[in-house]
């Protein structure tokens, strides 16, 4: 099941995308952290590690969130349950928000950005993680074969935003797809400057080890985003254009 | 031929991108304008009609320059052959770069982004569009059906990034692939701020006159990026994440 993939049983060093990830994120000691989609907390536990002065894990799961605060003591850690959809963080109380792989189950992104606008003081960073959305896109996301034998990924339905329904481990699990300049324009309108986008591509070393990782030069199955809090006076001057 | 196309002999209006466009230019009204890769230079004449002070048209095609100036008495369009991979512009010294399908066959993209962010003053806006990296990454960039017969694009070789060549109009047409993440990342590092992301789809009263448009809605087929050059103390604040 879903809990047995690497990233879960072996945390960060399990996920592929991790090295990338660490590259884009600030320095956090002395931050304020949030992390959204928290899963077993192997990143809140990894910024605790790297001096975060506290971290608020929070999940949907309730099976996730009693194991992960099972795998720590650390009282400046606090996880709970709670719904991306409606939670409410306080006002300019945060420093950064990392979220991994979470956000893409949310159905008002608008809301959300809105909200963590205001929950991160101006210079702070939300970095996160979701299934890009070409490859959360097509009617049937699976791999084809071109005329020449090579893998191909299929694009259909990207301008038709909204639900998407796959199996993956659990049957039927619901997804909501926006383009690329939705999620960009998104952030954007919330008071965010974009600082980096990754789309997730195994390096040579990580295809020398797992070779399986070497479909994922054909695709992009990840992004990655880099976005900083605007003070108040760079939200007016971004009206332009 | 590539001149009898819509956009190349009906102008703007024949291009179904143009409102989406539109919607992203700034007021032009007094600004020294520069038109990359400017055709027969529809563009070029309309912003001098939405006031523009003077725009500089440039292109590689010696043919289309000689078409474009034939087409204007304007003293303030200025048109010249010169080629974007080499092409160096006077520093400040304009107020809205503009490029229409032109950046995809540019090799360097981060020597044209830098030279651009030089010639821009600060607050200045590059708004430019390309053949969307999607549409460009596969091997066999042709539509296929899917399982259900719905039109399905094929994406691979998407972060195998640099050349692709296809036959359109002219046989071995040299294009440069870049993902996403090089593009709006190559714009950032060169001190542009991203302040909208366009996917161009058409709308349904697009559809409903040009109903071969509505495969436009399987896959992204442009990109269409508005940025603005940030004045030199947004540049360092720009180095976190």
């Amino acid at each position: 099941g879903y809990s047995q993939l690497p990233r879960q049983v072996r945390g960060l060093v399990g996920a592929p995308e991790w090295p990338a990830i660490r590259a884009m994120l600030p320095d956090v000691s002395g931050k304020r952290v949030v992390d959204l989609g928290c899963g077993f907390g192997w990143a809140s536990r990894w910024m605790r590690e790297q001096g975060a002065a506290s971290v608020r894990g929070i999940d949907l799961s309730q099976n996730m969130i009693a194991r992960a605060a099972e795998m720590t003591q650390d009282p400046a850690i606090r996880y709970e349950v709670a719904d991306l959809e409606t939670l409410e963080l306080k006002e300019a109380a945060f420093d950064l928000v990392y979220s991994a792989l979470a956000f893409h189950y949310v159905r008002d992104f608008d809301r959300l950005t809105g909200m963590l606008s205001r929950a991160l003081v101006p210079g702070a960073f939300l970095v996160f993680t979701i299934e890009h959305p070409i490859y959360m896109a097509a009617a049937h996301p699976h791999w084809l074969q071109d005329g020449d034998g090579r893998k191909t990924w299929p694009v259909s339905r990207y301008f038709i935003e909204g639900e998407r329904r796959t199996d993956w481990y659990v049957k039927d699990v619901l997804k909501y797809h926006r383009t690329i300049g939705s999620t960009l324009n998104a952030l954007i309108g919330a008071g965010f400057a974009i600082r980096r986008v990754e789309e997730f591509s195994p390096t040579p070393e990580q295809i020398a080890s797992a070779p399986e990782l070497a479909e994922e030069l054909e695709r992009p199955m990840m992004m990655l985003v880099s976005a900083q809090r605007q003070a108040a006076s760079s939200l007016s001057n971004s009206s332009g254009g």
